[in-house]
This record gives C-alpha cells, sequence and structure tokens, in this order.
C-alpha cells in the first residue's frame, strides 16, 4: 500500500471541517473517510455525505465480520469507520483523512500505525469554544455544555499527536494544515522501508 | 524554546548538500549546525565554513566541560555537534538542520527528541552510490570503499527515522525535503504543549 492516513482530531467547534475545505486546494488528491452511525440523521444531513446512516441490526453485524477499522458508542450511538473503503483509497495511493476522536486516533494509530501522521486542532481557549459553539446554534444548552466538558476530556490526549494546531486565525491554520498533510503522504510504512533497504543493497 | 531540529543522515554520496542548497529558498530562515571535527582541513575546506577545526586538546576539554550535543571518534578524529550555537538558534525561533550520521542522530534524539524530526536521504541503489562516489573523485580508492562499507551498515538503521527520501531526482528530492522542514518547524515539542493545555484551560 502506498498511501498514508492523517488523522484530524479536536473539539467539535475547533473548526476541523472549515480548515480541510480551506486547505483542500493545496493537499493534492485526497480521500475524506466517512463515518457510518446508528444515529437519526439531523435536518439537511445527506447519507453517504455527512456519514453513511445505518440501522443499530447492520452496524453490529459489521462489528461481527470485522468490517470496522474503528468504532465506539457515544450517548448510545454506534460511530465507526469502515475498513473497505480505507483499504481501497490507500491502495490507490490516496491520502486518507479522518476526522474522529481521540479515542478512534488511539485506534487507527494501534492498527495501522505505521500509515498515521495525527494532528490534534483546538481553539486558542476554552472561552472562544464556548463563543463558537453558541455562535453555531445549532444545538441546544445542555448538549452545548456536553461538548464543552468532552473538550476539557479530550485536551489531555495532546500529547499523543504528532502535531498541534491552534486554530486562531483560519488562513494561518490552513495553510498549517495543508504543510502537515502534504509531509503525511511522505512518511514510509515499514513494508516501503523494507523494500528500500532490499533494493539498495543490490 | 520555539525552534526545531531536523536531522539529516545518509551515505556520503546521497546527495545532502546539493538537497539542502537546492531547497533552502523554499524552507524560510534556518541555521546550519556546523561540525566541530579534530581532522585536517582537506584542500578548500574553511574553518567555520565546513567546520571548525580545533586541536585534540580543545576537543577534550569541551566533552570534559559538556559542551557537545553529541559527539564521536571516525577513524581516529573527534567530529561534534557543539550545544551553544544550537540553544541560540532555539531560543530565536529557527528551523536547526544537522548534517550528522546515524549515531549521532540516535544521541541527538535521545537528548532532544522533542524538538527533532530526521530525514535519512539514500541514493536509489548501492551500484548508484559507487558511481557518484567515484564521480565526484575527490577521494581515493580506499577511502571510496570504505564509504561504501560505511553506507551499508547505515542503510539499516533507515526504521529510525521519520522520512526518506530517495535521492533519484533532485527537483523531486529537494521538494520532498521543502515539505519535510516545513512540516519540521510546526512540531510541538512538551514544553509548548503544556503551554496549549493551561491556556486552553483557563
Amino acid at each position: 500500500m502506498q498511501g498514508a492516513i492523517l488523522v484530524l482530531s479536536g473539539p467539535s467547534g475547533a473548526g476541523k471541517s472549515t480548515i480541510i475545505n480551506h486547505a483542500s486546494s493545496q493537499i493534492g488528491e485526497y480521500y475524506f473517510s466517512i463515518s457510518t452511525t446508528t444515529r437519526e440523521p439531523r435536518e439537511g444531513e445527506k447519507d453517504g455525505v455527512d456519514y453513511y446512516f445505518v440501522t443499530r441490526e447492520a452496524f453490529e453485524e459489521g462489528i461481527k465480520a470485522g468490517d470496522f477499522l474503528e468504532y465506539a458508542t457515544v450517548h448510545g450511538n454506534y460511530y465507526g469507520t469502515s475498513l473497505k473503503p480505507v483499504k481501497q483509497a490507500l491502495f490507490e495511493g490516496k491520502l486518507v483523512i479522518f476526522d474522529i476522536d481521540v479515542q478512534g486516533h488511539r485506534l487507527v494509530r494501534a492498527k495501522m500505525g505505521d500509515y498515521v501522521t495525527s494532528v490534534f486542532i483546538t481553539p486558542p481557549t476554552l472561552k472562544e469554544l464556548e463563543k463558537r459553539l453558541y455562535a453555531r446554534s445549532t444545538d441546544d444548552d445542555s448538549i452545548i455544555k456536553r461538548r464543552v466538558e468532552n473538550a476539557k476530556e479530550e485536551i489531555n490526549a495532546i500529547g499523543e499527536f504528532d502535531f498541534v494546531i491552534i486554530n486562531d486565525s483560519v488562513e494561518v491554520a490552513s495553510a498549517q494544515f495543508a504543510t502537515i498533510a502534504n509531509a503525511a503522504r511522505l512518511k514510509q510504512n515499514r513494508e516501503e522501508l523494507e523494500k528500500i533497504v532490499l533494493h539498495w543493497k543490490n
């Protein structure tokens, strides 16, 4: 496999999607991994775009069949990443971008560490995060409070990531993201290294 | 300290200097670490440019005083990196580039791993390396043979490096080097991460 994996984590409200969109013209061809979930679609969300929406039964069969690279339950719903499209994209030499939480990052690194570069994206302060979540106003207060609590937890895992981007300015953060994404493509995995050594010695 | 370290290793004849020169306009401000040695200057080599040339006594006093970030003996001569200019450059927020061998890489990583990104640069094949060393013709046959033997040894350490560049085309290799150098600047060290977490929680 010639591709590479770029894991993006960070609190909801950190600006991950904005940064990817902003940087997308500078990072060449990539495959953005779409998660599978059992939760209900929110207004405006589309199957196969925002998530693959499946039933609990289908998800649990997938788990048994080993179809998931990583999965977790959050507030009673399953969220996971199907292995098949990721493998396909890697075989095609693409950069695969994941937007997953710190737990997902641990699992992906454990299973495919050879291919992984990871970035934690954070707003500059907790206050700024709260401000952004209220400004977005797609969620009610109790959900925002839960997101803030989750964020406080997630920041503790910051040391597990290869890079940290403080999203103070979208322009600066997107340029940093593009630099990291382009370097991620150059990461050699074990399999390739062995080929290089063999080729080199002969 | 805000700077970052980029370690460059690989066999003599891999094209390290050519790549740095070629990429230098794309990688912003950097400090190229100059090694200190007790060996005699070769024709055309300048003190303070190619190496700091010092006496054996001065070098050994430096060792005792803890002045060296790393040092080694190669064929009876000392080679080392003074800590002081490196620290100064890191404090100024510069990217510090080292051209050192795989042993040096181990020592720098052990001492300053928080700041280090490393790249191993290799010619595509052993045959190509021999061809380049003979074409350069600054060394006699016995030295070239020794370099080839060293190179065979060094290639075994390839897995210890963050990145590998196969120098088949100077243009491609230099572009890859520039991408890695720019990402190296974004690497967060432990000290900075702690500041971010603190700042973020308040």
